[in-house]
């Protein structure tokens, strides 16, 4: 219990493009209320900002550590866990969580010493299909399908809320938490975002070298080769053995067009 | 479920004393989101009020059909299960129930026919103990100790949050994310057996035409690459896709030892 308590440490929330300040400070409370610590802001519309200070209550050091970037994918560099709170609606091929499945498997994550990281978009419109891109997998709020727009601050405090039962060990106060909540492969660290992204600049070039796209544009295709590896949650050790493999298809395209080996 | 989702009907949301009419506002809308539809005000201190309607945003229709109360006798009177938000460390002797055990009994009870009301008290003070005298158990969300300062509508959202989840019956749910479960994605059917297998053989063949194994066994490479991609839970489209990358890096092999494209 103390190891998950630990796992505090080691996961952040991350606010994009955050449009209302009262939102951050609120989200700074429910950060601090559920025993976690760290927030992060990406390209706030308005911070810092008194409403924030205001909302923050007596979690206004939250607010005062919480670093800003410029971009998300800056903000979650170091990750090896992102997930992204999106509304039931969006087309995405992610695999969906619900926040209870999501708080499982941030702690266990966290607390095999990994960085994890929670992604909250914008008021209106939430993440950009760029920044859906980064997410290893999509979490979202059950609510009514009929109202379903929760206020930002609400869905934090949701994710926060279900983070600080996993890490008290209270989730599975009803049946187990099960596979959810176990890291691909039990002693080998997720793949870090700067190896993710490593690989799949390799597998763009790959692509391009055995003549894949042939005039088609890539982006489509790539998307959906992202998606698929995204969804498998790659390890460290998985990253090499597809790296390798794209290495000799690389050679081979080479040797095609008359290169040396 | 249709008999616990009626069950919301039944259900209703009292906050007692309220200082804040955006409080107000903020947990008509968590009520709305999450498939409730009844608040019950006793004695606001400012109601009605702009703040309440601008917080309350998609949800004004539970704000306007909220009755008012002079006290929380009157507005529980018909109500067999009351149930007291409550900060832990308030001296009660009062059973003390998590918001998954309050759901679960509130939304159990509401399903027998019976009505229930969820309690909040003032922002500063909470419920007085004459109040607390009217409730059947009480509610503590598990904030943390050194600062468990919950903000009154992230209370009514977290435990909104909860009935929802008991109403939809995933309360406990035992996540089963992992290999086999749901589809990746929506509308799209999961591999087969026998394309999954159709693309492992290709993958095996492709390693070996880009000479991948350099003489090394080759069962325990493939064995890695297959858990990659059954944990990444391929559907047809995306074996299509992947069978598309290997056939050009199998015609780049031939082009590179000689043979035709």
């Amino acid at each position: 219990m103390s190891e998950l308590l630990h796992a505090a440490g080691r996961i952040r929330i991350v606010l994009v493009g955050t449009q209302h300040p009262g939102n951050i400070g609120s989200a700074a409370r429910a950060i601090k209320t559920m025993g976690l610590q760290r927030l992060v802001l990406v390209a706030p519309e308005r911070f810092p900002h008194a409403d924030a200070v205001a909302m923050a209550a007596g979690a206004g050091d939250v607010l005062d550590a919480a670093p800003q970037a410029q971009t998300l994918a800056e903000a979650v560099a170091d990750c090896r866990l992102v997930l992204g709170c999106t509304a039931r609606s969006r087309r995405i091929a992610l695999e969906e969580l619900l926040p209870r499945e999501a708080g499982a498997r941030a702690v266990a994550t966290a607390a095999q010493g990994t960085q994890v990281a929670l992604v909250f978009g914008r008021e209106r419109t939430g993440l950009d299909n760029d920044e859906l891109q980064l997410c290893h997998a999509a979490v979202t709020i059950p609510a009514d399908p009929a109202y379903s727009s929760l206020n930002l601050a609400a869905a934090v405090q949701v994710l926060c809320y279900e983070l600080r039962l996993a890490m008290l060990g209270l989730q599975d106060l009803a049946p187990a938490t099960g596979a959810g909540a176990a890291p691909a492969q039990a002693g080998d660290l997720p793949a870090s975002h700067a190896e993710l992204e490593g690989f799949f600049a390799q597998l763009g070039d790959t692509l391009d070298a055995i003549d894949f796209h042939k005039g088609r544009a890539p982006e489509s295709a790539m998307r959906k080769l992202r998606r698929i590896f995204m969804r498998s949650r790659l390890d460290d050790r998985d990253v090499r053995l597809l790296r390798g493999v794209l290495a000799d298809a690389q050679r081979m395209a080479r040797l095609a067009s008359g290169g040396h080996d």
